[in-house]
Formats: C-alpha cells, structure tokens, sequence
C-alpha cells in the first residue's frame, strides 16, 4: 500500500496531501477552498465532536445556533475585530436569481440587490453578543455559558485540505459572565479542556500558554493557545481560547444589573477548535503506511479480516469471527469485520494500516482449529498469535497500551525536536537546518517579534504557562528578558 | 403562565409565535428570516438528530460534508431542478471588504469579484452529484449511502420561526444504486423511517403517501412524503423521500459499470426532515399552557422541585430529591433537580409547564416525612402522590404511557378531523369551516389541482399508500377517478 504515497521522508507536503486522500478523509471540491468531508474523515470528525460535546456538557455548556449571515455593519462596531476579519469573506449581495435573456442560463438578478450585504460568518462574535444584548439583564442571567457547532468562511488565498480551507467545521464557544475573574477562569478551563482532550484523546501532547498581543484573536485581551509539534518540524496551533473583556459588551452595549444593583456591562470569553485537527491527527502520527488513529479517536478499533480458501473455510471463520466481533463489543470497543469477498486479505492489511485502524484481527483456517488469533498492532506494525480466550481481555488492554505509547512517540519526537537556544546565530541555524520548537528569550516588544518573523518565518507560539521565571536576553535584540518563549514555524 | 400566552382559540398563529419565543425555543434574529435557536429549542433537536442519526446508521447510512456554495451554473444542469430552486436564494458575488473612502465603515472591494457567482445550498443534489461522479466507477462501488447534517439557504419572502426560515437546519440524505428497484426501496424504506420516527418519538400521526406530479421535489421522478395534521386543521408536511431515477445522474454524468460489464447511469434517491419538526411539536401538541414534549424526545423527562421553607427544610428535602434523581438517572431518565432559590416554587411549575417537561416531581415537608412525592403529568396536568419506594418504576412506566395518551390524543382529533367529501359544494363548506383532513376524489389532472388550489387554497397533500381502490367522481371536474387523495390547507 506504501506504493500509494509519497514517503513522507521525500516530500512531507505530498505525503500529507496523498494521505488525505488515499485514506478518504477529504477531497478538494469544485467550488475553490471548501473541502468534501468523506465519510471516513466524517466518522472521525464526529467522535471529535461527541467527545468534546460530552466535556463541554460536563462542564456546564449548552448548545445553540446563531445565523449563517451577519449583517457587514456588525463588523465595524468592535475597531479590532473588524481588523481581523472583516476581510477576506464571503460577501452575499443578492437575493435571486433569474433566467438570462439570452435563455443559456441562468443570472443573478439586479433587482435583488440587498439593502445591507450579508458576510458569511468568519466567526459569530458579533452576531451572538447583539443577540445577548436582549438575553442579559441581571446578573442572574449569568454565567451564559452556550456553544455552537457550525461551519464558518474565511476567504483563504491558499488553502490545504483541514489545515486551512475556506469553509471548515468548528465550534465555537461564546461566554457571558458578571466579573473579569469569572470570565478569565473560563478562559483558562476551556484551554484545560482543550489540552486534556487533544493529549489524552487524540494522543498529541500539546504546550499551553499565552499568545503575544501581535498573536491575539481580533478583539481579545488575552488569548490562550495549545500547540503541539508536527512531523515535520512545525508547530500546529490546535485550539484557543480567548478573554474578551468588556470589549463585545461594549460594542454591542450589553449591560447588566450586578448583585449590588449597578450597570455593568458584561464580561466574555470565546473558544475554539476545527476540523483543523483532522491534519494535526495526521501530521503528529501517520507514516508512510498510512494513518495512525488513537484508539480512543478511532471510528474502527479492531477489525476482523479472515482469512480463508472456499466457502466451507469462509463459514467456519465467520462464525468464530462473529462470535469474537460480539465478545468484543460486548466490552466497549468498535469492531468491523470485513468479509467482503471482493478483496484478498491483503489489500485488506493494507488498506486498514491506511486507514489507521489500531488493531487488526486475522483469523484463518489454521488458528480456526487451533483457537488462536493473530492480533497485529498498528502503531507498531507487529504481531502475534494469542488464544482466542485471551483475544478480548489482551485486546482491551491494548486500547490503554496503543494510546500511551502513540502519546510516548510524539512527546519523546518534542522532547527531541525542542531546543534551548541562547543566540541569534544559533537560533537561525536551528529554525533553518533542525525545525522543531524552540524555547528562546524575547525582549517583549512586537517590533522585535517581526523583525524574527520577517527574517525567519518563525513566530512566537506561546509564551508557556508553565515557562519558568529565567533572567536572560533577547535572542534578536539583546535586552533584558524574565522568561523564554516558544517560536517555531508554524501551519 | 398561561397569561403569557395568547390563548389558541383566540389566535392561534399568535399563540404560536407567543409560544416559540416564551417557551426559549427560538427567535428572530437581525439577519432577515434567520432564526436564533435557542438552548432549550436545541436540546430538542439534538434529541431529534441523536434519534434520527441512530436509524440512519443502524440502516446502513454514513454521515459526509459537502461545501456550503455550488456554482451558479451547476444548478442549470439539470432541467427541472433549476426552476424549483434557482430561485429565490442568497448568492456570494464577492469574497473581500475594504475600509471606505471616507473612513465611515467596510464596504464591498469591487476588485473582489467573483468570476462564477457561488449559491449557498438550497439543498445540496447538484454539488453531490458532481462529486459522485469521480466516486462511482463500478457496481463494487454501489450502494452509495450517504447523509449530511446542515444548515441550508432559501430566501423565503414570508418567514416563520421554524416553519419557514431563510436559514434552517436539516439533514439531507443522498444515495447512489445501481437498479431502479433498489432506488425504490431505498426512497420507500426512508419514507417509513421517517414515520416511525415522527410517530413513535415525537407522537405524532402521519399519513405515508406520493405527492402528485406538480408537488414534486424539482428533479425527482416521485417523491413520497408524510404529513401530519395540526391543531388549528391545517396540514404540516413532516418528510420527503425522492426518486430521483436517473436524473441527476445524466446532469452530471455519473455512470457505473454494472455486472455484466455495461455502462449505465446511477439510480438516485434524496430525502430529508429539517427544523420545521420543531414547529410541528408544537403546532401538534402544544395547549395554552405551552409546550407538550412527548417523553422519548424530551430534553428534560422529569424535573424535581423542593417545595421548602428556609435551608433546614430545603437541606433535607434536598437529600431526599438528589437520591431520587440518582435512582431516575439509572433507571435511564435525564432529570434535572432545580433547587434555584431564586423562584419560587409556583414560578418553576408554571415554566415546566411552558417548556413541556413530562413529568414534574414535588417534594414538600409533609412529604419528606411521610416517605412521598408528588406526582404530576404535564400531557393530563393531573397530579397523584406516591409513595418514595414506587416513583421510579411509576415515573418509568409513565413514559410510556405519556407517549402513549399523546400519540391517542393526536390520533383521535386526526380521525375527527377527517372528512369523506364527495361533492364540490361540501368541499368548499369542509375546507372554510371545518378544515382538516379531505379525502375527496381527484381526476388526476395538473389543471383540476391548480383550480382547487386557487380556489381554496387546499392542495393535494399526499396520495396516500393506502387508499384503497374506489370507483368515483372528481370533486371538481366529475371526471371519473379511481382513489381518494388526501387535500387540506397547508403550512
């Protein structure tokens, strides 16, 4: 099957671009930018929402919906926002369309101009705070804690099937609260959140930390960021989470009446994650066979292939693979068994080390009379032959194991791939020559974050939570710093 | 409560819009015709996707995402679906904003044209079909069975919250056969699906039928559909499933070479239900004192209420009541305790009531004492104490029995509101003063329908599968016919 992608050692843009497709997970559409989602990609985007749906929940969430359009003058009421996205979008500016004259085809009528051109949502900021201006009187209407699943448009010059398209899938999370305290604490749990599921749940070990003020979302006072480390050296921005202040409540006036009776207006928080993580799920952990799933993310944990000449052979098969199929639903885990006849066994291999399934049962006339089952891992490619009592249990335990050592792998590859770099030239040599993060003293100031951005690509990624207090100097400038950054190129 | 509502018998559509708004379900937004739905409203239709999704999937379907934009000229393709939905939709001709000259604002960059015009989906067959098309090469690659869940676009001139919006949401199915037979069966087997569903989960009768030639989807060879009769006796259209033959298939040229090696094109079904099952819940079963969730669908089955004087109480009954919604939870209900102290206890029964949780549980002093709670149904607005150590096989066995007197009651005023006509003159008395259900004798004809439809307003709703053969006369015409149709003013 390896025959089917570029090794990602030869090209690593063309082994990604390959691998999407190979292992329908998407496909670029005739309308330029927006992606199909094929049903494979699908199934793992939905356990991505159902997982993340769940969290939020526990936490307190609600969902809604908010309209696809959004009035163009709403972008201007918040001077930053309006900045950062009320650029490259999806303008509606009619209404119908009509036969043309000429009876070819079909025309926009110019009788159907809108009063006020309607954008695509780039992001529901705007939208969802003019809709809690009616909602929020008192503090009793808070927190208001409501998330959205819907699909959003920003008009991509350059788009990459997950990593940046025009249209893609996300949720975005929109908060209310009544102090700056409140909202700041959930600013900080979402990206707790974040990072607990794309560590524990897509096995990609991510860094937390604080986005410069160059970096930040358009209208926030503080973004939070989790990044993690691609294959290739370069990081991958996998979910934010901002701290809005009173910035949207000002904008769109929405004001409450506190516990002690006064008019404030609101605090907010906003949050996030895409279909983006579709192309991190690749690029942290595939290979040159293909996809490599986590098994907590994966839609097919086990798949059960037989192995077999006749239909004699076939029947004896089945009906120990059916029986194991139900033995192991039975104890939680997702199993297809592929007896399709149409296709030998081992297109079959290949094509599920394509697809990333985590593990692969074979059963064939032999282990058939012997009561065993040849159990191949994916993440490791190897395998060996265990009794058929045992296969459940052994295989159960493999979820736990198969996740760990995926998480193990890609945090060991940061381990590997992080460097602390005390000067310019070495900094120029690393991000050149070795990629990889890099933990580097700044001085702070956003004249010297992009003069290094212009002169390296690298930007600064987070500056960590957890970075502790070092005095140092600016790599670039050379002045007095209190702590190192992460700068890497990035996705 | 009740005085938040405008009354059903005195308007009923305002009773409608009163309700929607007051029970949180949904609201209108800024945006022309686009709704907001809010938290409760969505709850019930993540209900109604969980549901939906869970048939879909257990009959073989998978979920995908196609692009929210097809190109203009994609819809000319095929004859008859261009005039259906070509129409009256919301066209992106630009994809940038710039500052104004004067500062004042963003305007549309003219330099920003779009070479092809892009249509937001009004349902998505076109740009499905395109992409079929490079999918399906050979009979191994049929069934193709496919659903999307998403948000689409027709510009309604006259909207209504969830029974007619700009934007709604919904899913589409779309799947690919190789034989007309099982295009057939596959349209036929949703069509019932979708019955079952409204049936058995919302409570909610229907009539399964084709629609008549003119009612067609725009494009498809038949279409199926089930309707439902609502309250003030006007029909609501709950469901389609087409049979699309060969169309789409020979617009976008997607052959298949079947089992004997020939070139063929694809047989092709669509079907779809959307947000306007939110308007047929109430417009079914709603009263005067709001919402009526039958409990299968319920976001919320059973809610508690402390009914208490000061913290001693409350602590105690508190005890009791968490204990009591543990033992409802494992006995798999979803309850909520709401111990607010912020309400009183006749607000909350009066805002239950409004939102239609089923049942509603009061614990007083009396009955922490005496080992009782308070049982009340939301569908009779009856009430019954029972003691602690019932309530929950009570509470379990009252959801079927809810479900049960709600889809009784619907029955019941569906077959009072059923009219055999069989002349003009009572035609015209049924549908002006009764209204409901007509089966009446049809000759057949585009012409007859068009008449009776600007004469009455009344269409053919549905032919239903089961009317059985009868020689007769057309209420209209007197041309002879052989089956009564199913006519009622619609929604």
């Amino acid at each position: 099957m390896a025959k089917f992608l570029t090794n990602k050692e030869e090209s690593f843009s063309q082994w990604y671009n390959d691998l999407v497709i190979k292992a329908d997970l998407a496909e670029n559409s005739a309308v330029r930018g927006c992606m199909v989602i094929k049903p494979y990609g699908y199934a793992i985007w939905e356990r991505i929402q159902a997982e993340l749906d769940r969290k939020f929940k526990a936490t307190g969430h609600v969902n809604a919906y908010f309209p696809l359009f959004i009035p163009k003058s709403f972008f201007s009421r918040e001077a930053a926002h309006v900045e950062g996205f009320a650029k490259e979008c999806a303008v509606v500016t009619h209404y119908r369309l009509k036969h043309s004259a000429d009876g070819k085809g079909i025309i926009v009528d110019p009788d159907a101009k809108l009063e006020e051109e309607l954008i695509v949502r780039p992001t529901s900021e705007t939208i969802i705070w003019n809709t809690y201006k009616d909602w929020i009187h008192s503090y009793r209407d808070l927190p208001l804690l409501i998330n959205q699943w819907a699909n959003v448009v920003r008009w991509e010059m350059r788009t990459r099937l997950f990593l940046r398209t025009a249209e893609f899938l996300w949720q975005e999370g929109h908060t209310a609260h009544a102090t700056r305290e409140e909202a700041i604490e959930e600013t900080t749990k979402i990206i707790d959140l974040y990072a607990d599921f794309v560590t524990n749940f897509m096995g990609i070990p991510v860094i937390k930390g604080y986005k410069s003020p160059s970096e930040r979302f358009a209208g926030a006072e503080d973004t939070f960021a989790i990044e993690a480390l691609m294959q290739d050296g370069k990081a991958l921005q996998a979910g934010t989470s901002h701290f809005l202040g009173q910035n949207f409540a000002k904008a769109f006036d929405v004001k409450f009446t506190n516990e002690k009776g006064k008019l404030d207006y609101v605090w907010a928080t906003s949050w996030g994650v895409s279909t983006r993580l579709m192309g991190a799920l690749v690029l942290a952990h595939a290979d040159n066979n293909g996809l490599v799933i986590p098994p907590r993310l994966a839609p097919i944990q086990v798949v059960i292939i037989p192995i077999y000449k006749g239909s004699d052979q076939l029947d004896k098969i089945s009906e120990i693979a059916i029986n194991l199929k139900i033995r192991l639903e039975e104890a939680g885990l997702t199993v297809k068994y592929d007896n399709r006849d149409t296709q030998k066994p081992g297109f079959k291999f290949a094509d599920y080390e394509l697809k990333g399934v985590p593990v692969r049962l074979a059963i064939g006339p032999r282990d058939a009379d012997q009561g065993t089952v040849e159990v191949a891992r994916r993440d490791t490619l190897t395998k060996e032959t265990i009794s058929r009592d045992n296969v459940v249990s052994h295989v159960v335990s493999l979820m736990d194991e198969i996740h760990n050592n995926i998480l193990k792998k890609a945090t060991a590859f940061r381990e590997e791939n992080t460097h602390y770099v005390d000067n310019w030239d070495e900094f120029l040599d690393v991000i050149e020559n070795k990629g990889g993060f890099v933990m580097a003293h700044w001085d702070g100031t956003p004249e010297t974050e992009e003069q290094i951005k212009n002169l390296t690509k690298a930007t600064i990624r987070v500056i960590p939570f957890d970075s502790p207090t070092e005095k140092g100097k600016c790599i670039y400038s050379g002045n007095p710093s209190d702590r190192r950054v992460l700068f890497a190129r990035a996705y």
